[in-house]
């Protein structure tokens, strides 16, 4: 014999473009969200009896049903209207798990006019992630997070005194390209009245004013000292989770060559293999 | 102030081929590795000191070391003595968690033999992928899986009876295309002896078999049987996790052209949205 | 003023399954589709005036359209098919393009019989190129070809003797890994009673034939054999064109580490930089 | 008897980053290059005689060195560069095809500042391109262009009057959402003091300007005005061809839910099938 332990579906993947309109000067939500639904589903594993299955096809139309009727200012948001819905609509599901990237869109600037364009957009590299668990019976869980958020300092990075044995060829060195692609997710310690935007705005600057500003040591010292700052900046945050791949991009060899010196302006990125260092960081409680 | 509650730093993407030779007739091990590190590292966290840092560059070279010194029969063996190296060589590492993706090569045939070939192959679609987390005092715990496997069965698959409501458009089918995109790991209850190539091997049979020789009533049930009877055939599993996205094909809508019938056998696929059926699955416990 | 001097449009991306029901034994032709159309279109480009504009969306249901009314025996003879149809539908049309990329699927094996499974199937990794030209009053142009065989020999490869100066670090080698992505395309001598599928066969047999069992003294060498192979076995091809990238695996430098000798086993295989090696080869001219 | 009618080879995908210093204010030239030769290289593919063949890893090296040692203002300067190189040093090499793909880093901006940071970066989501070809005896030929850049108007694009016959469905659109990747390239009439980060600027604008403000009647009028535009602002260029996807965004099928209006604000984009519309502009000869 064998026992269904756990269990989910749903449909990935359903790509959602909302456009707000103010008249001509429109605002956009593109994202791709993944619903799926846990509850009382095992019959269908084992017996193949649908009856309680909501097909993965319902699930896609009701995202684009609530795209369109409900209002949000966050994909955080969108999340909590979907998770309430099939709470709601559907008494034997438990458990409801949202997960969004959404693609950011700056305004078109162009070149007769000073300010940003009214519905002319430029899709930037990174993304923005979301993800919300309500369970029925509890306040939804919200999560917020960048992704593929690729950055590089070319001085101002180090990496020196690490441990020597055997194994160790890398040399010492004060001054390195340090790049890297941030991602990074965090829990709201409430889901009252956040500005989720807000929220991601301020993470995104402790990411830059870190890295640009202070001297690396490590990666590491790094990842704790933007995660610190964000835990100052945001206080619906109590914990962060980062992780930052060191993109290397290393000097070349140019001692194989006769008279040639290294100048240490001529670098040689490479995709892999790549350093990885992550971290979750806790507000302390405060001492009373 | 901000406390570091959990971490982990390595190499990712180490890319490794390792031929093993016998005279002219070669086989090869070809995967990429991720080799991360847990200990008392906090240090370069909270201050950028160094001193107890394995860099991961050394890391790297470990690897490579290891994969001349060591014979192994499959990654999962490698995966068991990387962590055995580093707990042994590091006195301040608590955790290794490897985690390998490996590359299947079939060897190729040619016209002019009626055997395989020695030393020349042809890569495999699917991807072999193993995690080996290996704790201080405790034996490792070893996962196999399969990832990127592409399955399709053009009938013998229906979807009926499912719950319908408001949200619901979906017609009912006896018919189907059936694609899945096949993702699965289980850990084995022991680390001794286990032929991990045969659990690999036997596993991917019972997909093959339950897949194309059942009826499928729902992507639940086939997933269910498909775990079924894979631990009915490898007794040194307990447990399996299964994703299998419904990589759906539709068929193309002939309706809306003048005196066009749907014969069914022209059919759109899509990439997204896409259906997604997860379960794990858990031999039942022997009833005595 | 400016002038438009060369147009086409269509739709790209279009995905058919198209599935061939003998009983419960069908096969299948799954491919990527993509339709271009040159002619009398101006008009749109210079005033937005769209009369003559055959929508893509048209283009794409016509697509599907054929694909359901026409039999063929390879998507070499579908895209002659297609070709045909808008040149004959739309007198201002001049020209048609057909591209294809088809992907194929293996039969599956299943345990309990001897035999490969009616109608399950598994993706293998290469895929099988077709591109047809159509102009107005001339016999259609048909090319196939293959992309994405990754194929390995790990000896029988070398590289020596080559020109040496004060930029050159490679040392020469009687045995190093050779992998390689085969990317061929030939463009056939004929458009009547060719038998597409197996040139398609004649030529991806003769790729394993001369890597496996001749001894490469450069990549170069290897193309052209195989080239020359190719073209002595299958008649309706006077020309093919050949890319192999140098897809390296070097071996790893363990001189580094004292006492650590290289067993030539262990390599780093690397994505970039690669190698690529590109020829034309044509039969001669019979000599009379 | 076969013949080898053409051929090239070199090194592709190396990674370059040169870091211009003054001071602690860097700048960066982030590059992937592909370096091929043409020339006296037939031996070896017919022998596999390597005396005449620049090692591709040779080439790599030069790369690097040549980066180092050299001035340059844009990377299409360095293509220059390096094609003069390889036609100077190896009398028995006829042509240089240098193909360059440019990362886009944008400067940092951090909080406590109010200008730009002197050494940090943010990726940007473009590309740029460059392509410059080296034929002894003869000027270089320079191309550069742009890719992957994703651009959305969310009204001001319409759909009217194009063809109808019985394979046609899609409706008639005064309001649709338009989005595109634009993808470009035009080779420049001198190769004598252009200033090619001046002419990409000037291109890129000219998308924005005409995408932004002008209402498109259709993506192939758009495409000619954009075209038109930047030849209008850029003497140094002759001729522009653009190819232009149309990344589809439907509105989504309301009409099959009771009581349901379409608002027109909800989108479900789509990344396959594709509008595909290509076209090449030239600046007409001047009227005399």
């Amino acid at each position: 014999m064998a026992t269904l332990i756990d269990n989910r579906y749903g449909k990935a993947r359903v790509r959602v473009l909302k456009v707000n309109k103010n008249g001509d000067h429109h605002s956009v939500f593109d994202f791709d969200c993944c619903v799926l639904l846990k509850g009382d589903f095992s019959d269908t594993y084992y017996t193949g009896a649908n009856d309680k299955v909501v097909a993965t096809d319902s699930t896609k139309n009701t995202v684009y049903l609530l795209a369109q009727s409900e209002q949000f200012k966050s994909v955080e948001e969108f999340g909590v209207i979907v998770g309430k819905h099939f709470l709601a609509t559907y008494s034997h599901v438990s458990e409801v798990q949202v997960t969004i990237k959404e693609n950011v869109w700056d305004r078109m600037r162009v070149t007769y006019e000073q300010r940003e364009h009214d519905h002319s957009f430029v899709r930037s590299r990174d993304v923005h992630t979301a993800s919300i668990i309500s369970v029925r019976g509890r306040p939804a869980q919200v999560t917020s997070g960048i992704e593929d958020l690729l950055i590089m300092k070319t001085t101002g990075s180090g990496f020196e005194g690490f441990y020597r044995d055997k194994y160790t060829t890398l040399k010492e060195t004060k001054d390195r390209v340090f790049a890297t692609m941030v991602t990074a997710s965090w829990t709201y310690n409430t889901a009252t009245n956040v500005n989720y935007v807000n929220a991601v705005a301020e993470f995104k600057k402790s990411v830059f004013d870190i890295f640009a500003l202070t001297y690396s040591k490590s990666v590491q010292e790094t990842l704790y000292i933007i995660a610190k700052t964000a835990l100052e900046r945001v206080k619906e945050i109590d914990e962060i989770k980062l992780s930052l791949p060191n993109k290397h991009a290393f000097g070349f060899d140019f001692t194989r060559f006769e008279g040639v010196k290294n100048n240490n302006t001529v670098f040689q990125p490479v995709e892999e293999p790549s350093g990885l260092i992550e971290g979750t960081i806790k507000r302390a409680a405060s001492k009373l």
